[in-house]
């Protein structure tokens, strides 16, 4: 499989926009949302029902596949799609974000990072080399740079050191010889200093990557703050290339994100809140165990078209499920709630090709905000 | 709805027997395995995934819904049909054999049981009428007489009394009024004592059933014992009504209870041993997390035409996800061996059909009975 990596604008709205990245695996139609398959599949939906959500692309973690099974087993499938059996794009991060946040660190320096293994507390070395080695053999579409991910409450010091290595770093990955398929995108970091965000938003963008991520928010920062970087930053990333917010957040995230002139989301939410009896809707967050659903004949929402909704599933048997920790449950709820997430951007979507991206913004963030919390 | 009933034998092949069930909500072809919803869901395995398995009908427990949610709130979606999604028939036992194994029994005398909820320790009763009644709420196509199920290990006397109140009971739930479309069944006791077997049998066969079923087998009597129960008593049974052996079993023992003309059959082994990592094959079990699989790129069988055998899910994969106890595991791995137990009962159909069945009894016993176990 030879590369194709396109990315094509078709409308813009604002500072919104959208378009197509045509892959050698497919296209993604953006803004796009990316459910995250952390240990090689979405947890608890098959990949069968992934397709019939209409996901265009999922994410797959580098740091927990590398623990386990390993990429090299993995790459004896040809790649991760092979593995999991999933045909559609795939982007891996680089594990940065994860071995600054989960591992026991031994020692950091300018070449990489020394850890210890959270499954067996043995000696791990992560670099750049290393990390886009990892992500060539788990074969993914499109593979991250390896970059030094500080916690949202970093001081300014702390943050540039970061952003130096990161440079430094991103320089080895960009010149890394992957799979021919395989697309890079690099990742600029920056805390909530705009002019730190500013200036290495340039550095990495003068890379050669094929798309620009923006790296260290929704890390633990006032939101506020987040919402001020992505309104200073995102506008001056580079046009013609996609702009990916990691790890990035709530409905309003993504709808804000969008505003700003994001294209690319992924986020555990939708399906790590599902597990844990959260359920989106337009009008804020359904908590199944609450005992007013107990009774309830109604679906989660009667605006939505997912499986388990148009399905006849009511609120009453998915508070049965959950309070009896039946597993059906769990692939239930994050079928919605993947459901809602790509919902909300093909909604996006479809307000910036009728220019009236900033109508359907506020009006679902009024609607999201104001609704009647009493009812949830 | 109105009720439709009716059994039809098809071929016979020595004391094996093929047939129809033709019911309200659809033909059963027998002889018919039934996977188990304890609370209102196969464990792990959408509605949807239970069509594209064939399954036929499927169990509820009256006891384990009667705690949650409870049968009123059941029948508020018409029947426990309307309230987990599922078109095709449902058969539900009687809580007999829940109260006698799983409650802490309180007391016991010819009108019924008093026992703790083992939910919250409240007070409970069940007896002909209560158990009949929730049935008749959950709506249920074939709904189990309220009988007491002795242990294994009890001795004659024991059995004898049980006896005595069976068929007490049974009495009363034949003429207790169901909803029109539910037919009943009876379930006679009788231990390990083969004349013990034959008198129950005839006085429970006596009563207005439309079907009669082997209860107390499989409850921790020695399996020749079984063996020996059903070569002499179920031939001996009414030929012109469909023959249920509750709560079993192995491959083997469904097998042989085709062989001695045993018609439909229910156990929880598929589904909980696909969770605990045994799936099923003609070649015995296999435990996954036995490492030799970790690095596998078969599928479970070669000859298993089931989605996940079929959809290229390989044992290393499905090892993969036992390990980091991924929630896809679970369907993945249940799906497949419900196909099986589904495969097991098709293919003793068709050698009925073909005239083959002794032939086919004894292959599958020796080869799974000898497989090389090295490599499971």
């Amino acid at each position: 499989m030879n590369k194709k990596f396109i990315f094509k604008i078709q409308n813009q709205c604002g500072r919104a926009r959208s378009g197509v990245i045509e892959t050698t695996r497919g296209t993604i139609r953006t803004p796009i949302f990316m459910p995250v398959g952390t240990y090689g599949s979405v947890k608890s939906v098959h990949p069968s029902s992934l397709k019939k959500l209409d996901a265009e692309i999922i994410l797959g973690n580098t740091f927990h596949l590398h623990e386990r099974p390993g990429e090299d087993f993995i790459e004896e499938f040809d790649s991760l799609h092979g593995f999991m059996r999933w045909e559609k794009p795939i982007l891996t991060d680089s594990g940065g974000f994860q071995v600054f946040s989960l591992a026991r660190l031994a020692d950091i320096n300018d070449d990489g990072v020394s850890f210890k293994s959270p499954v067996d507390g043995s000696n791990r070395f992560f670099n750049p080399e290393v990390a886009m080695g990892i992500q060539k053999k788990l074969g993914s579409d499109i593979a991250m740079a390896f970059d030094q991910c500080p916690p949202g409450d970093a001081d300014r010091k702390t943050i540039e050191s970061a952003m130096r290595r990161t440079t430094a770093w991103a320089a080895r990955c960009s010149t890394y010889e992957m799979k021919p398929w395989q697309a890079k995108f690099g990742i600029f970091q920056g805390g909530i200093y705009e002019d730190l965000r500013k200036s290495h938003m340039e550095e990495i963008a003068a890379l050669d990557f094929d798309g620009l991520a923006i790296g260290g928010l929704s890390v633990g920062e006032p939101i506020p703050d987040m919402y001020r970087i992505l309104e200073s930053v995102v506008h001056l990333m580079p046009h013609q290339k996609p702009r990916y917010l990691m790890g990035v957040g709530t409905p309003i995230d993504i709808v804000t994100g969008v505003l700003n002139g994001v294209d690319m989301f992924d986020c555990v939410m939708p399906s790590r809140n599902a597990r844990n009896g959260q359920l989106f809707t337009d009008d804020g967050v359904i908590v199944i165990s609450n005992s007013r659903h107990r009774n309830s004949h109604e679906p989660i929402s009667h605006e939505c078209t997912c499986e388990t909704c148009s399905g006849g599933f009511s609120r009453g048997y998915l508070a049965h499920l959950f309070r009896t920790k039946e597993l059906l449950y769990h692939s239930l709820a994050t079928v919605h709630n993947l459901h809602y997430y790509l919902s909300i951007v093909r909604r996006a979507r479809e307000a910036i090709v009728n220019g009236t991206y900033e109508q359907f913004a506020t009006s679902f963030i009024a609607r999201y905000e104001n609704a009647d919390r009493s009812i949830n």
